[in-house]
Parts: structure tokens; C-alpha cells; sequence
């Protein structure tokens, strides 16, 4: 009896032993991942002394050189919950600001980062933008990220990550320069409550490249965020463009656990396409962001305000475009939005993010028939026939992104008809289409990883 | 008649000619060089970062090694009444402060300098110490200066003038570098009302060797201030060491318009001869300076305060020796002082400069008899005989220095002796020797350029 007992037990375990060799586990978020997805629209703030130069940006001149008189800094009428209200009403559920930008300025009380609001006239040097951001973002429900430049520091002389010089000198000023990143994120990090995301752009290399030690200052102060990113982790990833867009299909998991702060041979060819598509064998939960800019129309491409560029500004239909192939191809859209010199968002930018929110919730509000479950094949039958051009796909993505292949069919007068064949939902795929009188829709999962789990199917009729 | 007096003015006018090419003129001084060859004594206060941080100064690797945490500078006794005070009470009449010194941090309310004291916690970013000093100096009647070093900046990353690195980067942050510097100058000189000197350590390379323009600034905001120095101008000089002495003679004319910020192979050899002796037919008026800080002795030469090293403060009869060599060898003495990181000038020191202050008008407050006046003899016939051990002598400098040798002789019971043969005397010659018996003193002047002009001639008997 005994060594029956334990025949069967061994055999269980190797069962087991053998079923986790075998069957790979669709990676699951993070809470912070999930916020992250969830919210769909995130807003990047970008503000820094040369908004107030009067002259056009030029980013590679900027970054090799210091702004002349950072007392232009003089925003005599900033209101953050002006900026945060626009971003909110449009349906933005998370905004970040550019604490330190590339020319190093810190737009808050910094203790180890003279070149900050500290060294400003405006508000005798009492000013924190920062945390009137923050304050903004909670009063208006808005999950506050902040985003830390530190690979670009026109002041101190940092020129991607190294500061100038070969001699003993430039060492210990880059050592120097090091401690003060680390003491502006644990600055950063500990005084605004939890944040939903830090963004070290460009990456922050860290020490096994001669940089600072940022991620376990992170780790420690914010273990509820998204961390983006360094050579050891990035909780998302880039989608490999500013086109506010990526290509169908594009995976939110990823082979590698950064993003692409290392490891370039692999990422950066066929223009980022590992960035853009993703991997769905890839072992790491790693979503991908489509960002750009609100003045990126017409030959423009503005992260920060310039005057009289509202002519940058995208028209609607291309919002909308920027929209469906963003969050709708199963990424955030991180839209980059330029306070001006009076330290207030533009209100032709504010009337377009307000006229492109409308625009979102008018044909995205009112489903005509939706469902949800687990299980490979779902049937919407409709009470009476219907013109349909929008259905919305999201899966369940908690419990990862199962589904591999899927066929979604509409039943005509004529008989069922081939709607679309695809392969990724993930949180949302958004599949817009001529309009289709249909009586009935079907979506059929053909290959997945675990039982599908979806969390709605929504068809629109959209005007 | 008409060409008789042609040829009578022509012969005026050769005349004319030939006296303006034959007559040296001794040049004269400035009011501002009046002021200070009158001070005779000037403190000099060295106040850092570094003088927070519990280590020993090592200047060639604080140089090229920016400080860790600028919030170490805390002093929470901070009292510029008693470091001036103390230098009142001793007799000095002129005070410097670095309101920049190697680390590039500045002690007052800079708006072209970030790394001030706007950036620290201490006073919540509103403490200027270059007013609180220059108004300690207004209420103890003392004068004013300002010493600013640009030359080194561990923090911008500034060596030797230079700005590090050799790219376009590099020469951009030079140029701001440069503009910084010229903020600051303006702001220093143009904030704190009339200034007895502005003092360039290291000097201050003009645009000619690519540094910043000080030079029309300080003549524009302090034109009756000395101006020390830079490649263009030098109202004093250094004298050649740190050892608070020069060696006799040391005449206030030298050969060029600059000190030493150039012409280094003229004026470094021979152990800075030419910067310690000046030049008797040098067109221009430029005393030398005696410089050493307070805590020089013992194998101490200590600019900046360090905890526990009293030791290192010299002694009564070293600094007596000082004066001698210093202000009576015609220089001023600028005395290095050292205010704690509490803010105050340690009790030692105040002790040390009370005792000096006090030793030095004991010996000098009371002449046994004087004299002064126009001409190459003067006799001082005493009422009776008396030991006499100082002769102090004193030219009226404000017409330059004339005297080019001279003769003490003493009327003693056996006749005139000869107590020393000189040649300058300039604003003031102290000459101790052991005790004489006399009924008289006689300075006889052999050599002078025009008439000389005798501003005193005084004995002391010395206990």
C-alpha cells in the first residue's frame, strides 16, 4: 500500500513536471501594467526653459547647448489644473510631466539639483511644479506619472549619459552627476504619494554602464508602478515610433526584460519591428506604447510649445485615425500636450483634445449588443437586423493574452460573411469596417494559450 | 621780429620735448590704491561648502571634485558682525569675502547661478552673506571688498578658466560659462554699493584668451574700486607669496599695466622676484600685497577653517615679524581668516587678532617724537636722550613714491651712527633695531625724484 502511494505520487509529480515544461504560460500584468492598459489615454506634459526662449526648438543644438538666462522661466498664469481638466474632459485616465527635461532644469524644490525652480525669481523660488501636477492629477482622477530626463543635461554637460571630459576631473563630475540622479529620483519618487509610472527617457543606464543606480530607488519607493525604463527592466515598451500608432498585430508581451535600452542589434532592425510587433512567445508582460505629439500634423512634430504653431495641431479625423490604431491595436496612446509660456495648455489644443474626446465617447459609448466569457466561440445574435461598422474586441488580459488566432464573421441576408481574421486582442482591438447589415456576429478563437477569456465584444453603428 | 620769435618758441617747445622724454614722473595713485596702501591691514574671509564637510582641504583634489551634498552648508550661528568685528577690533580697515571660491558655489542670491545660496535649505534659500558681510563691514566702518573666483568651478566643471571638454558641446558651455561669470560680476558689483576691491583669485582671463569680459563691467559699476586683476589691469599685485611678508625693498611702481596674468617668463623667475620688488622706474602704481592666512603656522597654511587645528594659528611674535615685513615694507597685509561651520570666527583667532590688534598700538600709538615735510633733510632733535628702537617713515604718497635712497643716522654720545641705509619708503618703512641711545635722529635723502614729500617720520621706544 505504502509504495503504491508512492508510485502514484511520483507519477503526479513528473505529470506536473512535465505539463510545466511544455505548456507555455501566457505572462501576466502587474496591477501597475493593468492601470497602465486600462487607461487607454495618457498625456505627456512636456515643459522646460526653452518654452519661454521665444525660438524654435532644435533638439540636437538644444542638447549641446545651455539655455543663455533661465529666469525667462516665468509662467505668470500657470495653472496645472487647467492642463490636467483639458486632458481629464478629453477622457484621459493618466498624465505624466518632465520633471527634468534635457536641458536639466528641475521644475521642482530639488535639494540635490540647484539648476531647479529653487534658482528662479518666479514665485521667489518657492515654485513645484511637480507637485502642482500631481495635486492637479488627483483632483481631477487622473493617475500622475513623472518622467526624468537624465540622459541629456545641457547645464551640467551630459551628453547621452557622459559627462564631458576623459580626465580625472570628468570622472568624479560624472560620479557626481550619478549621485545627483539618484538623489532626484528618490526625491521624485518619495515625495508625490505613489505614482503610476516613472519615465526615464532614453532609459537610465544604470551602473554596469557607468550610470546611476536608479531601479532600486524605484523598486523601494514606488514597488506599485510602472517602471520604463533601464538596461534591467522596463514595464513597457516603446512601440517604436512618434506616429501615435502601431501595426496590427502588435503583442503586449516582449522576449527580452528591457525593452531596448540594450540588445540593439536585435530591437532596432527592420525600423523597430520587435519594438512594434512584439512577440507573442515572448516571456515578458511588456505592453507597447504608441506616442506622439498633439502638434505632430502637417510637417510638425512639437513635444514642446512653440508660438504660433497651432497649425501643428492634428485634425480631428487624424485623431481619430491615431486613436483606432492605438488603442485600438492594443497599446496606450501617450499624447505629448505643450503648456505655452504663460503656463497654460493652448485652447485651440484644448477645444481639439475636447472636440477628439466628444468624438471617442459619441461612437464608443453606446454599444448596439455586447457580451463577454470564457470559452473559443461567442454568438452576439441581435434582436433585429443592424447596420454595424466598429467592433470591439478586449480579452481579459489578467489572466494574459490567450488568444492567438481569431475569425470574426457577421451573418448577412446572404449568409455569414468573413469580417475580419486576426490574431491579437489583448486589452482592446478596435476593427473598424464599411458599414455591414448584419443579423448576428460570431467570434470564433482558433488558437490560444489556456481557455480565452473575454471581457467584451461590442458592436457599434457609428454615424 | 616775427621770425626771432619763431625761432624763441621753438626753442620752447624743444626745450619741452626734451624734458617730457628726460623727467621720470613717479606715477601716483588711484584714491581707490590710496585707500588701500592707508588700510595697511585687510582680512580676507574664505567661506566654502568644503568648510562644512569634516575633511581636511586639499585644494588640487577639491579642484576636480565637485562636493558631494550641497546642504552640508548649514551654518546655523552664522555672524558676519563678529568675523567683522574681530577684524575691526584688531585694526584692520578692509574686508574681502569669497563670494566665489574654487567649488563655484556662491554666498549670496545669485540669478545667474544656480549653485548659490537660493539652492540650499539653510535660511529656506533666501540667506546672501555677501550682504550680510558687506553690511557687517558698513557698521564697523570697515571697507567692503569682494573676492570672486572664476578660474576653478568643481562643480560646472572648470579648470583653469577652461571649460572641460574639446567639442562643440564644450564651447558652448564656455560661452555660457563666460556670460555666467560676467551675471555674476555685474550682480556683485552692482548690488552692494561702493566696493573697496574687487578681487579676481587666479585672475580673471579676458576675452582675449576666450574668458568673459569683467573688466568693462567693473569699471562701469565700481570705478573707484581697486581692480585686481586680469590681463588688462592690475591696481595691486601679489607679492610673490603666501608668506604674509615681501622682502625690502618692494616698491608700489612696476613695469606693466597687469600683475602676472600674463608675461610669465618676465615676471616668474627668480622666485617671483619682479612681483615682490616691483620696479623703482616702472610707470605704473601698483603696491604689492603681503598675503597668509591666520592659521599659516606650524605647517599649517590654512585659507579655510578645518575642526581642531588651533594649532595651526600663528603666534604673537609671528605675526608681529608680519607686520613688520608686510606693512612695513610697504605693502598691505591681507590676512586669510576662517569662519566655522557654525558662521563664526573661532574664538582662537579672535583672541589672536585682539592680542596682535592690541600689541600693534602698543608699540606704534605713541611716537616718542615726529616730524614731516618737504625737502631732502629733516632732523628730529629730542628734549632729551632717549632709547629709541622703530623708526617709522612714511612718504606722502599721493605724489607717488620719490624717495630712491636714503640715510637713518642717530646722534649718539659719540657721534652720528648710521642706523640703515635704504631706498624705498612709499607709504610706509618700520625699521626695528636694538636699543639706541639718542639725542637725535637724521634722514637725509639722497636720490629722489622731484622733491620729496615726507609724510611722517616717527621713533618709538619699544618694550
Amino acid at each position: 500500500m505504502k509504495s503504491t502511494l508512492i508510485i502514484f505520487f511520483t507519477a503526479c509529480l513528473m505529470l506536473l513536471y512535465v505539463d510545466g515544461q511544455a505548456q507555455f504560460e501566457s505572462p501576466i500584468p502587474t496591477q501597475a501594467q493593468l492601470d497602465w492598459q486600462n487607461a487607454e489615454l495618457v498625456a505627456v506634459f512636456h515643459y522646460d526653459l526653452h518654452v519661454f526662449d521665444g525660438k524654435d526648438y532644435n533638439q540636437a543644438k538644444n542638447r549641446i547647448t545651455p539655455i543663455p538666462d533661465y529666469n525667462i522661466f516665468n509662467p505668470t498664469r500657470l495653472d496645472t489644473d487647467q492642463w490636467v481638466k483639458a486632458a481629464s474632459d478629453a477622457g484621459f485616465k493618466m498624465a505624466i510631466l518632465t520633471a527634468t527635461h534635457e536641458t536639466g532644469f528641475a521644475l521642482y524644490q530639488s535639494d540635490v539639483n540647484p539648476y531647479s525652480l529653487k534658482a528662479l525669481n518666479w514665485r521667489e523660488g518657492k515654485g513645484d511644479i511637480v507637485r502642482d501636477f500631481v495635486n492637479s492629477c488627483r483632483k481631477h482622477g487622473i493617475q500622475p506619472g513623472i518622467y526624468i530626463g537624465i540622459r541629456w543635461n545641457s547645464f551640467f554637460g551630459v551628453h547621452d549619459f557622459k559627462v564631458l571630459g576623459d580626465d580625472a576631473f570628468a570622472e568624479n563630475r560624472q560620479a557626481y552627476y550619478n549621485k545627483m540622479c539618484e538623489g532626484m529620483v528618490e526625491e521624485l519618487t518619495s515625495r508625490y504619494g505613489d505614482l503610476a509610472i516613472i519615465w526615464f527617457d532614453g532609459g537610465a543606464h544604470g551602473p554596469e554602464v557607468g550610470g546611476p543606480d536608479v531601479l532600486s530607488i524605484f523598486e523601494r519607493n514606488q514597488p506599485n508602478g510602472i517602471f520604463y525604463h533601464n538596461t534591467q527592466r522596463a514595464d513597457i515598451r516603446w512601440g517604436g515610433s512618434e506616429s501615435g500608432t502601431v501595426p496590427y498585430p502588435s503583442w503586449g508581451t516582449y522576449p527580452f526584460p528591457y525593452s531596448h535600452a540594450t540588445n540593439g542589434e536585435v530591437v532596432f532592425k527592420n525600423d523597430f519591428q520587435l519594438l512594434k510587433e512584439g512577440d507573442p512567445n515572448g516571456k515578458y508582460y511588456m505592453p507597447a506604447m504608441s506616442d506622439a505629439p498633439l502638434r505632430g500634423f502637417n510637417g510638425g512634430h512639437e513635444w514642446f510649445w512653440e508660438p504660433n504653431h497651432e497649425k501643428y495641431i492634428y485634425p480631428l479625423d487624424r485623431l481619430m485615425d491615431m486613436y483606432y490604431k492605438s488603442v485600438g491595436h492594443n497599446t496606450s496612446l501617450i499624447l505629448g500636450l505643450t503648456p505655452n509660456a504663460e503656463g497654460l495648455l493652448p485652447e485651440a489644443d484644448v477645444r481639439r483634445l475636447k472636440e477628439w474626446g466628444d468624438e471617442i465617447k459619441r461612437r464608443f459609448s453606446s454599444p448596439l449588443a455586447e457580451t463577454s466569457g470564457a470559452g473559443n466561440k461567442f454568438i452576439i445574435k441581435l434582436k433585429e437586423k443592424a447596420t454595424i461598422n466598429h467592433i470591439v474586441l478586449q480579452e481579459d488580459i489578467r489572466q494574459g493574452e490567450r488568444v492567438r488566432a481569431f475569425l470574426l464573421e457577421g451573418k448577412t441576408s446572404t449568409g455569414w460573411k468573413t469580417i475580419f481574421e486576426g490574431s491579437v486582442i489583448g486589452h482592446k482591438f478596435i476593427h473598424a469596417f464599411d458599414d455591414l447589415e448584419l443579423k448576428a456576429l460570431r467570434l470564433r478563437i482558433d488558437n490560444a494559450i489556456g481557455e480565452p477569456q473575454i471581457k467584451s465584444i461590442s458592436l457599434y453603428q457609428v454615424e
